[in-house]
């Protein structure tokens, strides 16, 4: 079965502010990995939704490559609904501010970017 | 609430054979995506868990750059338990071989890549 998505990121610190104070996310775990010299941080939505592990790779682990960015991780997508202004405006004023926003008579919906440069679908 | 993990694909057939024939998902839905000249598949397990969607971008659409690898995406986890072996024994009949094996008194997990070059955790 599909579990999660886990992601790399830059600094564990920087992202869990983004994903938690930014997004919403609550802290599920947190905890080294001796295997990869990482260490590792679960987040899920508080109001339930797949999981988040982000990971981070300290220096000296074989992991730890040059971070650029590729095109496999399309975006990921958070649903926000009748909040989506009210998050717009409050991402704003925390220092993410929409990268492309997209209304039409049927839809609407914004990106902003992670502290990675991964692309953060709001709808 | 986060919702879904998007990733980008090289070609939507061969990357949808991957994951109904040998990661066991099954197709929620497909469709032409006319705002940014895409097709869209959205691949769910068969018992349960999150979605992933996959994305395809035609050519002459301002998405379809070209596809290089980065490092946002860690990977995308999967479990089989009990089936384990079993699964990893049928990947390769596929043509998935193993990238990496891991086996400790503890722990034991593998990593395979999709037709994209994501890697794919199996635990």
């Amino acid at each position: 079965m599909f579990m999660s998505t886990r992601i790399r990121v830059k600094n564990l610190d920087e992202s869990l502010k983004f994903y938690i104070e930014v997004m919403g996310m609550k802290l599920k775990e947190r905890y080294q990995n001796d295997v990869n010299n990482g260490e590792v941080a679960v987040v899920v939505s508080e109001d339930g939704g797949p999981e988040i592990e982000l990971n981070y790779y300290k220096e000296g682990s074989k992991f730890n490559e040059p971070y650029s960015g590729g095109q496999e991780l399309d975006h990921l997508a958070f649903w926000l609904g009748k909040d989506y202004d009210n998050f717009l405006s409050e991402a704003r004023k925390k220092g993410y501010d929409t990268v492309l926003e997209v209304k039409s008579p049927t839809n609407r919906y914004s990106f902003i970017k992670d502290p990675n440069g991964i692309f953060i679908l709001i709808a």
